[in-house]
Parts: structure tokens; sequence; C-alpha cells
């Protein structure tokens, strides 16, 4: 039943299917809390209303199983448990996603797996964690060419400080709840981020790849408005 | 006294004059903590080493007349607190500054003055906080014509889930420390943004104008770059 | 045995059976950390004392059906987690259940199984989240209406804050421990709500359903003394 | 300048002109980090837009001085901090503001001035805390006959879970930051009063008298309703 | 082997086995994290070198069946989760162990069983929570009768508060971890306790029945050297 | 006037008049955030009702002065910073306050105050901090001797820790805010005390040297009992 | 694949394999979140490219088995979680690792297998909390010979503090999750080690024994330049 | 007059005079708290009873003027705020003290004032923060010849991570309360150094640059043994 005005009213969700006309994008829709039954319903719906890509996050593999029966066509990535339909073609804009351990791997991917199925050309640098500094300063040409960068870091959450001052793109960092004790479940490269000495580099949740690909998609409209 | 590779070496500080060719602005002085003479002393070897705009913020009138007297040519801001030289021209950037209310006047100020400074084009929209929205949806036209949208809010800090549904450019979330009780200085409103429900909301330090300014500069860089 | 003047000792327990006489309503029993065997002394010697509907909360459906065969007649809803008794009829007292997003759903059902139990005429507005405000805007008539409105939201709070400064009557905040990182289970709605920007909204304890509706009973029981 | 659609575009403010038709009284200014001037044109706009009563609260005794010689016709309460024009005819709404220690005195005051000048019958009990419980007892008869109360506590936070069972009306909780060590300036109350073991109590933010004169507000306006 | 001096060296212990000639009891094993051998180890070092009870805590079933085949004579609390050895006779003193609510009980079975094992006459009032303030008042004289107090409380803590002001002999608060969201497990009525309005109430560690009753021990020590 | 059964209404306040009665001492005054004329109310309404000390914490010297202005007779300690009248006789109950460092006087002089006042025999053992552990060792036969031990330490809060270990009678932490950084104004070392390693310690709310006395004064009465 | 200049690209992970000429020690492996795979690629071409120990921490016996199987050679620890291969030869640095209690003993068994791993002399002196202070002043010998001293504790992180006042070399004190409560998971002795009384002791990471050993390779380096 | 055994008993203090034999240095007083003439009391006792330097921390010039009036001899330094007699010769212990920024300049002023005072061989490398890499890599060498390093940070606390990977000495971290919001005074920069990347960096308390000189001298005197 329409809800009119940009949203369908499924009773238990109403789908912003009017958000691919306001934002470029139809609504990403988050897996936890979500039977498979009302993931099927709504992703349903904005197949149904929106044309580009959709998806859902934090899908663990047999739901996604399950999602996938109902809902044909869709490929799966298992590091980064996103589920995705209709990849959108190529928009020409770079984006690195740096990560600082090897244990930051599955935020790292979800950042790749959603930039990718909205159309951004997503690189993984993985493990350049600033201890061993020498790693990162061997990429310097391909952080320099980047036209966003996506820096993963637990713990001390240094890297996009570092990388913040190599680099004249967006830098947008996403702290990840990886490590123990002092790294208080990712507040703490949080908090660390969020006063990097790094001008101007900016922060979302803890664990958000999705946050930070969703980042990159603004920037990357805001270039193509040029 | 050169440190050599990009920086001077003042003893009391090594002010990073590479910064300019790296990231196509001059480092930015913080004013607390640092003794007028200190600030004379960046910024005169900032002035002298680059040929961009250069600025000191967080600076109270007493201590930026005291600067000003032996750097002449800057121009103060009072509201925003902002010392500066040597504007840069127009890049065509529209900022919208919008805050959630009266009290976050000084922080968007800050905010307006780096970004002009710099070359961007800001506008404020002052005291459009979501609790009576209709003052916030008077400006959709204004808000869609935006190449970013700084958001500056205490509180709740719910204005960036509404602007970040209504646009599709980037917003950049300024969380402030006005209020009180469990407004806890403003780190309510800075966990508030970044959980914000909007995708693709990003989040600088709390009362930071200066950085929602310098992320936006960052966007504007790689938009440049096409 | 009775413990004189209001309660039932039961030894492990002291019901306060004397609550339907001081409150219009019976005490309501939290599940958690009690034993079958204890809800159903507990629950039977509510019944007995008083005449109202007896609800006991947060109980899985195992506990609610070892429970329900010793004490029938009661009705159990399953996502709302709620098993109550002796319903109240219709006190003419409209409550409007808005949640922000589908994961608040079962603290939304809390809410609207202890309202409907007690007398409440409970409607759902399951989804509204301010990132989508047209959703909400589309429902103003129905806002208006209401008596109270309850607004279910986790994350960032949001929802009161808009709904707040569109309605005239009680706004009843609940925080929901959905969402990850910086929501932390629930800490981050709850703080952005008591610092609401919107006048008269008041709070109840995260993901408590039961405690907004209770508090919508009490203001009921004050309209009703008119 | 007229904003349009129930707001004055003042520059530095938009006072919400319309909330006064919207939610039944004009919006209410808080004082700090506003200038005198500031204040003087917000509230000169309220007054002229509407008819109701115009309150700024949180005013030091010479900054009312500075706002009342350019507005004069208000009344000022130097413990309250409240500075208030056009009070409402009185609603036949009684409220009891109960205080726990002598030290709530401020926020208690807050509580009262508010509600009398948007036309609520308010009364003090004061330093009716839990420690000396007969003191609370003593006056339960006029607890009972009250349509909402108001509970204002510090440190342990204790008085509304004590007060909430013995009335059946609204009891809206507030906590103040006095006290010293683990009382952590009003968080320590504010957590006690969220968990309090009576159903149904609501809360506002630390300090805010006003906030909970609002809530009463809200739902003295439901039960006009009827 | 022997570790000289009052303690006994295990090698992966040091049971302190002095304790018992400078505190009057022997030391007390704390089970979580240690294995079945290592209790018994600890506990047949202390039976053997002490002459007073010994009591092993937080002790799982079937840990407390593995260590009592190693070690006979012992009897076990199952809802305390104590294992002890040799009960002391009883010294005349009486502890109240009063608890706020059911879910409490789990914490104040410990401190019963803790305090009777090493002499302390302890009787448990379950369910008096303030919220129902007459089930508490009904027992004044039980109360006043007591030479030591212990309040079991989580959530809002403010029994101690109330019980405090009734008595005059000492009130030992345990704060417990029952409840959800504000309760913070049990850090709100621990933070609550501490600032408790009733003058000389003191503090142990949530959940701590232990704590509680060894405090009482501490007391009745002091009192029997009159 | 009299507020019937055990208090006097003075309008802002209510003094526990009863309270010598039931518990064997006049309410304390706690002078924070009282003008001078309400101690002076509220002290002369308890000498008057009661006949034992009676005192007022908290007092900086002025505000001492005007209060003995008007109420002489009493006694002013200015490093406890306490006011009082009409002192105990001894009651043969020795207390001893360790403190861990200089610093922590002001704290551990209330408790002697305090304790003085009401009749117990308190000596002060200062600067006897764990970091140099032969200054306390020196003192064991006092620490013995004792009838109960205030422990008053800042920063890593050790001092109840060892001496907990070291004697049999009742050990009263009270940690104090003295320190920097992670000491967080006496939070660490709360949380420190309240995880003694040494069973049966128990704590009071920071800085509160006066609870700590009071602690005493109920154990003190319980061992006159017998 | 070669990274060049001192680091291998696996992919996934970037193996800093010069660290060993750097810093004289090779990259540790930490195991959680860690494929076997992964772990055997790392450990394999760290054992490849470099000629010292190779260590990997926190395996649980099931990975440690299967990471075996492909890597023989290795020798694990239990109780420490630690796999190693090709130990370093004794470079005469003593190392005594005290631990509070019997419970911190996982956390001590790390630092002395990382130790004992890299060529340091490490002795465990377990269970020597301070509330029985004569167990570790029985060891006052062994103590004054160490070249560096690890101090495990939990709860009240008390110990580093006694200790720090007896010996004159370096103190690490290692926090531990032990505990319950307002242990906070460790952050209570984290906290308080940090602001230790005794001056010059450092702290590392809770539950990081790996961490304390390493600060004392670094030392160990150091002198072995002399 | 003489406590025995090690200190002297002053009343309200004890100093430790024997902790020059114990640990090679006397005891360092701590200004803040107390009045000139107990520092005055302290440090004569320790110049008196001691050989060593002797020193006062955290002194305002006024204060340090007062103290210096009584006990002649002593140097100030002004940006430390350290008082201090008797420096120490040269133990040939190299310290390089390394700022991120210049407002962490008075921290860092404390870690070299201390040092020199007790011999150690002290370096300051001022504001080498991780935004401006370069400046750091270009003191690689004299790095690398440190001794000891001590790492001076606020914000986002990045700079040890970065120097722990470069250097195999000790390396100290020291947490400033610079900079602002996020910041948390200290707190951000004290928990990310606690989970540095980077292995066996070791923490000390925010500002505490004399703590770091401490560990330092700790360090020195290990290696003086061999």
């Amino acid at each position: 039943m329409s809800g009119g005005g940009g949203f369908t009213d499924l009773g238990f969700a109403r789908p912003d299917v009017g958000r691919e006309s306001r934002q470029g994008l139809p609504e990403v829709v988050y897996g936890p809390g979500k039977a498979p039954g009302q993931i099927v319903a709504i992703v349903g719906s904005l197949l149904e209303a929106n044309t580009g890509p959709v998806l859902a996050t934090r899908l663990a593999p047999q739901k996604a199983d399950e999602v996938s029966a109902q809902l044909p066509g869709g490929s799966y990535d298992e590091v980064a448990r996103v589920l995705s339909w209709r990849h959108a073609r190529s928009r020409g804009f770079r984006v690195v996603v740096a990560s600082a351990g090897t244990s930051d791997g599955p935020v790292a991917a979800e950042a790749v797996a959603v930039a990718t199925a909205i159309g951004l050309s997503a690189r993984l640098l993985a493990d350049v964690g600033v201890a061993g500094i020498h790693r990162l300063l061997a990429e310097t040409d391909d952080l320099a060419a980047a036209d966003a960068l996506i820096c993963v870091a637990g713990m001390d959450g240094a890297l996009p400080s570092v990388v913040g001052g190599l680099v004249d793109c967006p830098v947008i960092a996403v702290p990840t709840s990886v490590g123990y004790g002092a790294a208080l479940d990712g507040i703490t490269p949080m908090l660390a981020m969020l006063t990097s000495c790094a001008a101007g580099v900016v922060v979302v949740n803890i664990d958000s790849g999705f946050g930070a690909a969703m980042a990159a998609h603004r920037i990357a409209t805001v270039r193509e408005r040029r």
C-alpha cells in the first residue's frame, strides 16, 4: 500500500522510495534486527520503485541465502557481509580504503563493497598502520591520486592523522572495535580521530564502512555537479 | 632557521611551511596556550614562506590586537575570534552553514570566517533547529543549492539528521558545547551525530567550526581537480 | 500469608496488592531473573487480590508458555513479549506510538501492548525517522489528534525533538538500544532526548516501552479526574 | 522582517512566532550565551507577534535589569532567575513541586515560576527528602490532590521513586547538580530517576525546572481538551 | 611448601593462612577464574592451617560438586552459590538483609549465606523497595532491632537512603546489576548509594553480598572487643 | 511553625528535629548553596529542639563568621571548615584517621572534626601512603588498637587495601579529589576502593570526611547497645 | 610478493619484516580476528625473512594446533596462549612478574612466556596482593635483584604502588580485567596505576602481558648498548 | 622529630627520607594543595637528611619565590614550574623529549627540567606531531641515538605510535590535557597511547612530565647496574 509522497507503507516499515530522486541513491537496508521476510519486503519495494543499486548490509551468510532465494540476482560479499543488486556504473571517482591492521579487514571490506556497488572505484590498501610507517610512505603516490581516502583503524586510531597530513583530498576516518582493554570497543579510536591533529579529517560511526562509503558518495555527487 | 624539507625550526615550534604545496593551504595557527610573541613568530614564518591565506583561530580580542600590532594587514572577526591575512580568491564552492540555535553562533561564525578566508562562499543560516521544523523547510531551495552543508548544533544534535535526508551533497556535522546537564559539554550531540540516521553524515570535533571548514576545503580541492 | 496493609508476603517477594487502590492499576511483573514458579505465585496473588488487568513483561515465549499453563486466560504478544490477563475497558485516551526505525519494533510493541491492556487506545506509526522527514509530515493530522505521543528511537534519538515541535500534547521519549558503536547501547539517544530542543519532552529508561505506557496511564488518570 | 510561515528572521535568530498557535504557548527564551540586545530583540518579536505569556530563563539580575529597561512590564523572580511578561490566567491545574533538599531550591523555584507564568497553580513543598521520610508522609493529602508532581532532587535522586508509589498522577522528575563527588554534577540522580522502581515516572534534563513545567503544560493542555 | 610468616606457597597461589589470627577469619576463596583443582588446593590448605569457617563464593553447582567430592563436609547454598565448611558458632550479632526487589535475591542470599557461615544471625527481608514504601514501614520494629542492616538494591538504589533515615545502626549498601538501560549494570545504584542523602551509609562493590557480610563481620568484631 | 511529627517547617527547609531521638544525633547542616541566614535559621531550630551537638560543614571562614555572629558559642575548625556547637562527651570509641598524602589533609580534618564533635576519640595519622610502606608499618600497634579506621586517599586509593589486611576492625575508605589527570577528581580512588582486595572495606562519597565520621558514629552506637 | 623496503605484501596484510633490523625483534602476531591460514602466512613470512624469535599471542588451543600443523617447530604455552618459534638465547636480564591474585594468572603467564621467548629471564611471583602485605614483604630480596618488575593486578590495582616504593628498577604495571562491578573490566586498575603514588611507575594496556614484556625488551636493549 | 626507620614525622607530613637510599633519589614534592610553609618544611627535611637533588614541582612563580626566600640555592624553571636544589652530576643517559605541538610545551619542559636535575641528559624536540610527518622523519638519527624517548602529545596522542616503530629504546608516552571537546582533558590521548599499535610503549598520567622523567630515572638506574 502506498503512503504517498515518496514512501511505501509496509506496516512494520516505511521504505523511503523517494530517496533515489532526492539523493541519487535508494535507501540502504541495515540487516540486524530484521527478519529475512522483512528484508525481502523492504528490498523488494526498493527494487520495484527505484532503478539504482539496492543494498543490504551486515547480513550473516545464512540470512543472505534466505533473502537471495526470494530475491535472485544479487551478489553477496562474505567478508563485507553485504548483499547487493544492480550495481551502478563506474562514476570515475577513486576511493582508497586504507586499513591500519589485518583485523580491521571486515570494516574495510564493507567500505569497499558499498563503494563499488554504488559506482565508486575502490582500492584496498591493507595493514598500513603507523607503527611501521614505511609501509604507508611506500604508497604515497597512490594516496595522492585518490579522490577520497577512507582510513579504517582501531586502537590508537592514528592512521588518519598521518594520512591527513600527506594528502589534500577528503579523509574519512572509520574507527573500529578491534583490540581490547583501553580500546573501549572503538570509543578510543573514535575520540582520537575526532581530535586528529590533521586539519579537516572527518569521522563516522565505529565500524561503519558503510557510512564512510556513503560520505564518499556525497562527495562524488557534488563533484559530478560541476 | 630552516629545518630543511618543508618546515622552519623556531625552537619552540616547527611551522609546517611545506603544507601549502602539499595541501593547497598553509598551516592554520591554533591560538590558545600560545603567547602573542609565539603566534607572531609562527604566523610571520608562514607569511614569509607561503603565498596563500594565513589564519590564527580562537584569539581573544586583546591577543588579536597584540598580534595585529606586529603583523599588520590582517582582519579580525570578533564573533568568530579568527584573525586572518591574505584571503584567497573565490573558488566558486558554495557552503551553507546552518546552526540549530542562537547560542551556536560563535561556532558557526568560525566556520564561516575560515571558509571565507580560504576562498569558499559561505552563507549562514542561523537558528533553524528541528523543534520548529518549518524554519528549516522554508530554506529547502537554498539547502539544495549548496555544494556542502555544515550543520552546527548542540544538545540533541538532531539538525544534521534532518538535513542529511533533504540534500545530496556532503553534510559536515559540528557538535557544540552549548546547553547544560545531559548535553555533557557537547559529548551528547557528538555521539548523536556519529549515529545519525541519515547516511553519509560526517562529524568533526566539538565546537570545531574550523575543522568543518577545512573538511569543506578538502572537498572543494577534489572538485577542482576534475 | 498476608503482610497486612496492602501487600502479600510470599517470602521471596512482597507483591504490592494495594497498588490498585492507590494508583488505579495493579503492580506489573518484570519477568527477567524470576523463575516461572515465582511469576506464577506473584501474578496469582495479584489476580486474586485485585480486579484490574495484570501484566508480566519481558517474557520469552517458553517462559510465557510455562506461566500460561498454570494461569490460563492470559494473552501473549510475541513481539512485545508481554503476557496479560483481564484487559481494561477502553478509557478513550488516544496514544500514538511512533518509532524511528524498523529495529525499534519490539520496544514500540511493548508500549502498544501495555497501553492496550490497561485500556488506552494505542496506534503504532512505524518507521517515521527524521532522515526521511516527509514520512512524518504525512502523518501530521494523526499526530495532532493524539492525547499523548510515545516516540521510540535509537541512535541519534532525534524523533521526539521534531515531533515535540509539531504537537501540543505530552511527548514521552523512549530511547532504544538498537544500533552500534557510538549509540552506546541506547545511552546516546537517552542523552539526546534529555537535551531535546523541544520544550517539555520527557524521557523514560532505555527500551522501556512499559515505562512510557505507564506514564501515559498517569496522564490518562489525571485527565479522567476532571 | 518576516520569514514567512510562522517565524521571524532576525538574522542571528529565527523566533518561532507560530509556536503559540501550534502549541498554545510562545517560544521561551533561554538566556545564557545571548547578549541583552539579542534577548530584547527576540522577546520583542514574540511579544509583538503573540498574545500569551513570554518568558526568558536563566537570567542573572543585571542582565534582567538591562532587558527590563527596554521591555518594561515584566516581572523578575530572583531565585528562579526568570523574567516574564503577560502571565496567563489560571487554568485550574494543580502542580506540586517537591524538592528533596534546601540546595535544590533554585531549580524548584524555576519550575514554580514558569508554571505560574503559564497559568498553572504551583505549590512548593521544600526539603522533603527521603532520609527523613516522615516529612514527606506528613504531606500525603496534598500529594494526592495534585494533578501533576514535579520532584526535584540531586545526589541519590530517590524522591520520585517514593512519591511515584504514593500518587496516581504524572510524576516528572528533575535531577539537580547539587552535591559533590559521586553525584557527578547531576548525572547520578538523572540515571537513578530513569531507572526508578516506581512505574511511569518520567525525567527531564538536569536542573531543568523549566522543562518540567513545560511537561506539565502539555499535560494540562491535553486535559483541557476533554 | 611453606612460604613462612603466615602464608603457604602453592606456586600458583599464596593462601594467607595467617589471616585468621590477624583478622579472626580465614581468607575467603573467590571462585571465578579458578579451576576446581586450584580451589581444592587453596581450601585444603586453609582447612588444614586454620580452625575457623572456610568459604568459597560464586561457585556454579557443577564446580561446587567437583570441589565437594574432594573436600567433603561442606554445605552448598545454590541460590547464593556459596560453598562453606565449619560454620562458626553464633556470635549474637543480628544482621537484617533487606532487598529492594525479587531480582536482587541472589545477591541478598550471598550476604545471608556468608554472614551465617561466619556466625552472624542473618534474616532476609525480601522485596521491600521504596516504590511501595508501606512494605518497608511495616517492618520498622525489625529494622530497629538489627545490629547492622545490609540494603541490597539495583536500579535507583534508593532503599538505603530511606532505611538510613529510620535506623541508628550501621547501614551497608550493596548495589546490584539487575535492571537494564540506565541502570548501567549496577553503576547507577552504586553512585546513588555513595551520594545517599542519609548520613553515614557505606557502600561495597556491585553485587558483593560477600563484601557486605565481611563489613558486618568487622563491626561485630569490634563490638565483641568491648 | 511546627510541621508536626518530628520536623520544623521553615518554608525553605524542614529541619529534621526528630532525628536526634531516632538516631542519636541531630541533623548535620551542609553549608554550600545555603545563605548565612538560612544556616542560622536551620541551626537555630536544631539547637532549640535538640540537646546534642549541632554541626555545619563546608563553611568558608567568612560564612562561618557571619553565622557565629548570630549563633555564638560554636567553635570553628578552619582546616576542616566545620562549625560546631555543644560537643558530645567522649564515648570511648577510638577512631584513627589515616591519610595517604599531605594534600588529603582537609578531608581527613573534616573526619576528625566531625568525629570529635560527636564524642568519638579521633587521632590523625597523616601522610602514610603505600609508596613508602614503612611509614604505615611503623604504626601497626596504633592501627590494631583502633575501633574503626578511616582511610583517606586520592589517586590510586591503595591505602585501605593495605590497612584492611592489617586490622580486624571496620575500615571506612574515603576517596579524595586530589591529584590530576587519570585521578578523575576522585572517581579513580572511589572505584579502586570499591574493588579493594581487602575483604569488608566500605566506601563513602568522594571527599566526605563527614560521611566517614557518621559511619563511625553508627558503629559506635551499635557497640554502645551491648 | 615483496613490498620493498622492509615489508611483505600479502594482500590482506603487510608483515613488517624490517622490524627485526630496526628494533631487534620481529613483529609479533596478534591472533584474534585472524584465520589460521592468515596466521600461517604471516608467521611464515616472518620466519623466512627474519632470524630471531617469532611469536603469535592470544591463540586458543585449537587454533594453535592448526597453525602448528603447518608450521612445526613451535612451542605452545596453554595458560599464556602463546605459540612461539626460535626462542632467543638468554640476554642476562632478570624480569620478575608479580601478580596480585590467582585470577591474574593468564596475564602474568603471557608476560612470562613472551619475555622468555625473547631471551629475558622471567620469574613468576604469584598471588602477592597487598591485602596480605607480608606475602610481598617476604620477597623483598628477590624484588631488589630484578632488572625490571612487571606488576599484574586487577580490581584496586594497588600492587605497583607498593612495589614501586620498594625497588629502584623500572616497574611496568599491567591492569587486568578480573573482578566484577566497579572493576569495570580493568578500567579501574588501569586508572589507579596511572595515578600511582609511586613515582615513575609506567602502565600498559589492560591484560597486556605481551605489552609489558615488550617494554622490558626495550629496556634490556638499551642496557645492552652500554 | 624523627619517626624512625626512614621517615620524618612533621605532623602534617611524613617525608620519606629513606627513599634516597632505597631508590637512589629523594622524594619529590608535589606543590599543589600545600602551603609555602609546608613545602619549606618538607624540602628542608629532605635537604637535611639526604645528599642528592631535591625538587618541588607545579609551583607557580609566586609560591616558588616564597619558598626560595627561605630555602636559597635552588633554581626555578618558569615554564616547567619546577624548583630544584643540588642538581645531580651527568649520568651519561640520553633522553629525547619529543612534543607533538607547541601547546604541549609546559609538560615537555617539566620532563626536561626533572630529568636534568636528576642527572639525565635531556634534549627537547618540539612540535614534531604526526600531521607533518616529515618534521619527525628529519630527526631519525637523533631519535635512534636516544637511550629513552619521552613522547608528549595531546588530542589524538599519535606521536608515540609512530616513534615507537622507529626506535628500539624505551618509549614513555605522556598524554596532555591540551585541546578541547573530544580530547576530554587528556583522557583521549591517554587511552590512545595505552592502545598504541607500537609494541612496548608505556604510559604515565596525563600531563605528568615528572612521571616520565622518573620512569627514565628507573631505566637509567638499571642500566648503571651492569
